[in-house]
């Protein structure tokens, strides 16, 4: 059992307006010194694979196909064996 | 300038609703062997502070004012020299 980190960020050139919220709202409550903030998705999979070379194939090929939206968004993936989670 | 990586994740015994949906959908596009998915939020923020624990105290900081749920969800933090990113 592996568990895969997928995580999905808006591409720089994508605005973001929920990051946008979320800078305004801290400014809001006072906070200085805080330049950009920029809010993703981190999808975190149990997948059942013979190895960790597959599971990272069944975790790009799930990012790929529904997790992700290729035009706006970029993922990185990190696969980790569950029982050292 | 810092960049902090704060990762919130709903805590294990909260149902996530849109995990379910993600898995079902996994599922229908003939995905085998994944058994739970979860998804969480990953917020990164840009810090100007003078050193690494003071971009973590703000960083901390937002997250328990604003940027996670304590009651339902955990976080974890990582900084990072932003030219280094």
């Amino acid at each position: 059992m592996y568990k895969a980190e997928i995580t999905v960020t808006l591409r720089p050139s994508i605005l973001d307006p929920q990051g946008k919220a979320a800078h305004h709202a801290l400014g809001e409550l006072g906070f200085q010194g805080i330049g950009q903030v920029r809010i993703g998705k981190l999808i975190e999979l149990q997948i059942e694979a013979d190895d960790a070379t597959q599971a990272e194939r069944i975790a790009t090929e799930a990012a790929d196909k529904l997790l992700a939206n290729p035009v706006m968004e970029d993922y990185r993936i990190v696969i980790r064996e569950a029982s050292s989670v």
